[in-house]
């Protein structure tokens, strides 16, 4: 059993490519490690099956989410956690990995299996941001919610930066997402301060927002 | 074969107390039949399987959040539509069906499966009201912000009028998880003002909100 240097990525490397040109079910681990010159044991030795090769980098993923999380001064709001949290976790996503990233889920897109498992990654990634907002302090459901809405805004900016085309950094895409998502709650409030009185509906129009 | 009258929903309140009770693996589609009185081929004139009796209704459901999208008025912002979409869809859960609507989370909570399928329900969700929003002419990423900030604001509020001695409606519940994400947005906003000048950190945390 030798040290195959760099053979972590050189699987992933040729696991992605032969996933995008033939299908992932199509493809198996032996013949992953094969067109490296690597044996299948070496690809086990490395992944526990073949979907964990599109997968793998997921907790250190969620760590740099945490860190930005901790990095918040102790007296930020929970919003402002958040962006710290999206500011850290956008720099995981430097430029050189977008042709990656989008090969990568050209290759989920066709598969609904691991459309499942990345919405459940999303779904926990919400779920453990959130813990880490109460443990500051931060009530519910304000922990949930912000820690949702920052899981929400970096899937759509993630979505938008391996669009086609599209130049702009993750943390740019980001920031912009996330200024939408104040404004649009914001114009919301402008909104109900001038309706409130031509309001009939419901009890959430009437309580909430117009 | 006869015609039985209620036999889809005996199906379904005996099919949640034996999930509930043995585990939804244990329980086959005969066995919930047999213990209304009725047949195996009668279950599955009804649903395709034993998964579906837990998911039966999630298009009526559906239905009510796309006929708030369509009762809002023509120049509600992206966020009135919302609340005009939860407004209907909350709507659909009366206090009565509280005691049903328990006991099938605890049966979903028990079995990742079913949590999988849930979740994948959720955004499915997001993804249609989106779809509704930009018929509308409510642009990107507003319109996918919006719908899943809905879906994101029904979850908390679903899960807390679910609670144990949980009293007040679930219409309620969502209009004070409404307010409390515009509030919290908000207070971004209001906190950016006092302390921009103050932030030291990285673009996200200049450009956005402290």
């Amino acid at each position: 059993m030798r040290w195959e240097p760099g053979a972590r990525e050189r699987l992933q490397a040729a696991a992605l490519e032969l996933f995008a040109t033939r299908g992932f079910e199509q493809v198996t681990a032996a013949e992953i490690a094969q067109s490296v010159g690597l044996t299948e044991r070496t690809f086990f030795r490395h992944f526990s099956d073949k979907r964990e090769v599109l997968f793998y980098g997921q907790e250190q993923f969620l760590q740099f989410f945490i860190d930005g999380v901790d990095a918040a001064p102790p007296d930020a709001s929970p919003f402002g956690v958040i962006a710290s949290a999206l500011d850290s976790a956008t720099s995981f996503f430097s430029d050189d990995r977008r042709p990656y990233s989008r090969m990568r889920q050209s290759v989920i897109d066709e598969n609904p299996a691991l459309q499942e498992r990345e919405l459940h990654k999303l779904a926990g990634l919400a779920t453990t941001v959130a813990e880490a907002l109460r443990a500051r302090g931060i009530g519910e459901p304000a922990a949930t919610l912000a820690a949702q809405s920052g899981a929400t805004v970096f899937g759509i900016a993630f979505a938008q930066w391996i669009r086609e085309g599209e130049r702009r950094s993750l943390s740019d895409i980001a920031s912009g997402v996330l200024h939408e998502l104040v404004n649009l709650t914001g114009a919301a409030v402008d909104h109900q301060a001038e309706q409130l009185q031509q309001v009939t509906g419901g009890r959430l129009r009437h309580g909430a927002i117009q």
